[in-house]
């Protein structure tokens, strides 16, 4: 099968779409209006919006009318809406401590609804590795396929480094770098930013966004987990200015415990690969550098990614490749092969201009759901389900994906509370 | 004291220059007589090359005709050599195993020189810690002043960046980043090269050269010692292929015990800065980046020094700095003060174009030496001996300087292999 094959069928209308409901999808404000929605919205064939779930039912009633839902109800409670037969797959985008307080009581009332196939939840929320695999038990022995919002491994720019990789274009990897500012962790507060934002261990902070989907890219592109890995977490701004709207020093300081700086460093799996990682939060932005640098340095060539925030999943990218290519040239089977080169040196630079990364991302996640669903582009013998997609081009990061990379932020937390550097080779085995 | 003042009488010739004697310089080859002797060259009214003692006498005879060395002896023996009152500085530049076997003996025998002031070794040798103890015990036992080769201290883009931070033109240090890479410890080796380049325990590998090096230009400019290290030692590349001088595999490969890469990071013992450090040797050399790179970020501004190559002590640099500068005005008192201000942010781009750094830093080295024996700068109340520079403009780096050094090698290789953060806050302390 080639990897490079679009969708067959992916602008044709369903007669059975999958029927989504949403926790936690509100036309006034937050995450999923402006990502989920909009992916749903160009992917009006294969999803259809027919149920909704929020705390105060009106404001479901009022994102069903805001947003023309024609096809769904607003259910009144956690139990009617996860009980309901009327949906395939039950998206769950609530930023708030209480994820994991309805998630177990969700998988238990969805016992009722026996279309129910799959679960799309957010990544990096108030997951503990022991929360996660509690989940991850319950959703299994609901035969539940998960799907978790790593999207940034749809997105074209890791593709195609991966691609470039895999095909030996750099040759053999011998060093890894990379830095990334995740500017709000910083020394000044917005102050209509949530404070959870601020509070450590509420799942959204330094390590567990900026760092945690930068390394899980760089794993998938590199096709390799850590062998071993020493971290250093670092809170040296405990004090925010609180700022307005403009910038504007308002001249009050707040409390943040969330981490500010990450130090990281490790090897891969896979050949010894030294890795060297380093994440600031804080303003001013890098002045020299950009604030999201991975440098990839093989013995053929380098790889370049780039981006203007250290939040690589929603930003927009450009990639770098120079080097000695390998030749590609399909055999008599019409496979593609792939044999060293002797030739000179090329530049390569990808850059999709007006790429929206924030939605195109998720929506090239929501794309592959339902490539998997429909089977587009006709696999044989396609599973009905998978646990993982580790470092496949098919299919989508299922919850033990997010478990793996929730067993290297602990194991994070752990080496730079231990002062140890450790050997974290066994947490991607399964279970 | 104003450290922008130019030696005053650097130009005048001296009565008594300082007579040097030299082990290691040889007219027909090695890194004496491309580095040392051209900066003396460049000083003849301070120094004078009086004495000459190569393992050969032949060849401290021709190195004599050579170079014209017309009050120059060569000397038969070690201990003639040492016991020659006709010496107030002996050079020790030489680049073998036999480093350290030389130095004690040559420090016994010189007891009958009641001339000799000044000891000037080269860094990074044979030394273990235990070794570097002796030696400094040995030196300080014969009340000698010593001078070791960390010569970067003296690069002018070294010293600039040092003001830049001190005169608070970044504002506080929140984050370093460092990368070199130091090509030769890699996957090719040239014929002609010498065999102890690549072997473990000589002295001179990516560790205690390219690592060594700029780190304590990080530590000088910054001002601080490490608090916390974590490393990370590789030799992923044990074999090495041999090229002749064109680059041209020989088809025949040869063992290499020396580091190819070092993953390096920790604190500084100042502010609690995070600092990432990534060396790497091997071609390919990086495409993207230079081959060494400081990234200092800082509330106010940023700096940034690149380099051709991963050796910083003798590379010709960039200097880049971006921020909002405070002010300078002199006081009633003539000395300079500095406000913060809130103007727009500048750009200063420092760079020497014909700069040739691997005399110009040991020219400077050598200098300084000068300066502080002549007092040309007319320092009220010079003390006649000093332990070490630490931090300082002034002066020149000593072997206690060398000595830390050492000791912050020693933790790498021990943080390394114990899998351990090391706590090193103790090894800048004297003894």
């Amino acid at each position: 099968m080639n990897r490079k094959q679009r969708s067959e069928y992916s602008t044709i209308p369903k007669s059975s779409p999958i029927r989504v409901g949403f926790i936690g999808l509100s036309s006034s404000k937050g995450w999923a209006v402006k990502t989920h929605y909009q992916a749903i919205l160009q992917l009006s064939s294969q999803f259809q919006i027919t149920a909704l779930y929020n705390k105060k039912i009106d404001s479901s009633i009022a994102t069903i009318r805001d947003l023309k839902l024609t096809n769904a109800v607003a259910y009144p409670t956690l139990e009617s809406f996860a009980s309901s037969s009327n949906v395939d797959m039950v998206v769950f985008s609530v930023r708030t401590a209480s994820y994991f307080d309805l998630l177990l009581p969700l998988l238990e009332y969805s016992r009722a609804n026996c279309n129910l196939k799959y679960l799309f939840m957010e990544w990096g929320l108030v997951y503990s590795v022991k929360e996660m695999e509690t989940v991850f038990h319950a959703a299994s022995e609901r035969g539940l396929q998960t799907i978790i919002s790593l999207q940034g491994r749809k997105s074209p720019y890791i593709i195609r480094s991966k691609e470039l990789i895999e095909e030996g274009h750099i040759g053999d990897i011998n060093s890894i770098e990379v830095t990334g500012n995740g500017g709000w962790y910083g020394y000044e507060r917005p102050l209509k930013s949530p404070s959870y934002l601020y509070e450590v261990s509420k799942g959204v902070d330094l390590v567990t966004t900026s760092f945690a989907h930068t390394i899980d890219l760089l794993q998938y592109i590199t096709g390799s987990y850590f062998g071993v890995i020493n971290a250093m977490v670092f809170n040296n701004i405990p004090e925010q200015e609180l700022v307005d709207e403009f910038g504007r020093k308002l001249g009050k300081t707040v409390p943040k415990t969330v981490p500010d700086h990450l130090l990281f460093q490790g090897t891969l799996l896979k050949s010894n690969v030294p890795v060297s990682c380093s994440f600031k939060g804080g303003s001013p932005t890098k002045k020299f550098t950009k604030n999201l640098v991975i440098d990839i340095h093989g013995t053929k060539g380098d790889l370049k990614l780039e981006g203007d925030a250290g939040f690589i999943e929603i930003s927009n990218l450009v990639l770098y490749y120079r080097g000695v290519k390998v030749n590609e040239f399909p055999n008599k089977k019409g496979q593609v092969i792939y044999e060293e080169s002797f030739g000179d040196e090329v530049t390569e630079v990808f850059h999709l201009r007006n790429y929206n990364a924030m939605v195109g991302n998720i929506y090239r996640l929501y794309e592959s759901i339902a490539d998997f669903h429909f089977n587009s582009k006709n696999i044989p013998d396609l599973p009905s389900t998978f646990v993982m997609q580790g470092f496949e081009y098919e299919g989508f990061p299922t919850l033990m994906d997010g478990l793996i990379l929730c067993r290297l932020i602990e194991s994070v937390y752990k080496s730079s509370s231990l002062g140890a550097t450790l050997n974290v080779s066994n947490i991607s085995r399964y279970q």
